[in-house]
């Protein structure tokens, strides 16, 4: 591995604010992956086919391989991977409480639409860190390959039954609300990231009206997505 | 990739028997391994720290790297994946219901113990063919790194409470009692196996004798994890 941190990066570093943002930054998104990685695994459980089980047990596997780089940059800096993530934990193990799909349609729905908005959102972040970071980030939130299998699958589904849509629908809308309650939730606690968001004397940050930007930026994608399972966001 | 049958196995080939014995075999370890990560990835979602999880996750997603492999050689023999392993997926999944773990020992004890079962019975088996299948077979058979992983926290367990150890001992001998008895169901249900095994004009066979030879080998592998695992066989 060349070293973690680039020499624009190293020189943020410097900043302890902005070092505890990013660690909880690389937390909050390896927590997110590392729970992706464990929907995919029980998605392909419950696969009703031998080829959908082998193409989700690729996925959650490919998810993983995104897991171990984010815990090796945390250490890098200095912070044990379980310290770092261990303060999103709850909020997330709430959000995956508060919807967990009754059937494979909305599991696979919640994979593409949930796994959607949380790199749309780490994406607005990351737009504000330091090169090395904003990459390794980047990388980490790569679609695994559910994007086309969810599609197919659930236009099918609709296809089929047309029926199906008006559920599935609501259940979209459903994942937006909680994912957006869980995001808040986050970053009233977080003080460091909100601190990230809202810049520093050498960085730049965001204002009310590009922080209402950034949030339309990431409903349209979730309309766009809604509308390529067939579904009205 | 190279070609996927060796010129000595090209031959083998030629006879229509040996051809569905491999298919047969190939489709019962991928449907095995394929089981096996479902298994580690639910191990990971129980896991009882988050450096367990990881750990967990990772062997999972090892261990999904060695379904492909199979599944690719099944289809360059001109059979579709889900021919060749559904045969398995119902005395796998009987197995699997069988011996549910109560708890996070139990799944690891299965995990390190019905995998190692299994891998020393396909390795037997192995022998019997060309070099091509048996060393794809070998490696798809590769420890996912959970042996050291799984004798360290039973090992761990019982130090801190020696009166599971009796509870666990029964566990490892439940599971060999299930394994073998579904290893038979599957003998008995697929000619083509038993054919191998029987041998041919022109291919080594194993007699009564040998085979319980095999028998003893397995056994005594087993034997050898239990204590491995400070547990009595």
């Amino acid at each position: 591995m060349s070293a973690p941190l680039g020499e624009a990066g190293a020189v943020a570093f410097d900043d302890p604010g902005y070092r505890a943002a990013v660690v909880d930054l690389l937390g909050a998104v390896a927590y997110g992956e590392l729970s992706a990685f464990e929907r995919l695994a029980e998605d392909a459980r419950s696969a009703p086919s031998l080829a959908d089980k082998v193409a989700l047990g690729k996925m959650a596997s490919i998810q993983f391989g995104h897991v171990e780089p984010l815990l090796d940059r945390i250490e890098a800096l200095g912070v044990t991977p379980v310290a770092a993530l261990d303060p999103f934990r709850k909020p997330f193990d709430a959000f995956h409480a508060k919807t967990a799909p009754s059937d494979w349609l909305e599991g696979l729905i919640k994979a593409y639409v949930g796994d959607g908005l949380a790199a749309d959102f780490y994406r607005e972040i990351a737009a504000f860190l330091d090169a090395g970071t904003r990459e390794l980030i980047i990388e980490s939130l790569a679609d695994a390959g559910h994007a086309d299998f969810v599609v197919d699958r659930v236009r099918r589904a609709i296809e089929s039954d047309p029926r199906v849509g008006g559920r599935l629908a609501l259940w979209g809308r459903r994942l937006m609300g909680e994912a957006l309650s869980q995001a808040q939730r986050v970053a009233a606690e977080r003080d460091s990231l909100a601190a990230l968001l809202a810049g520093g004397v050498d960085r730049p940050g965001m204002d009310l009206a590009a922080l209402g930007r950034m949030f339309s930026r990431i409903t349209e994608n979730h309309a766009r997505r809604m509308a390529e399972l067939g579904l009205a966001a």
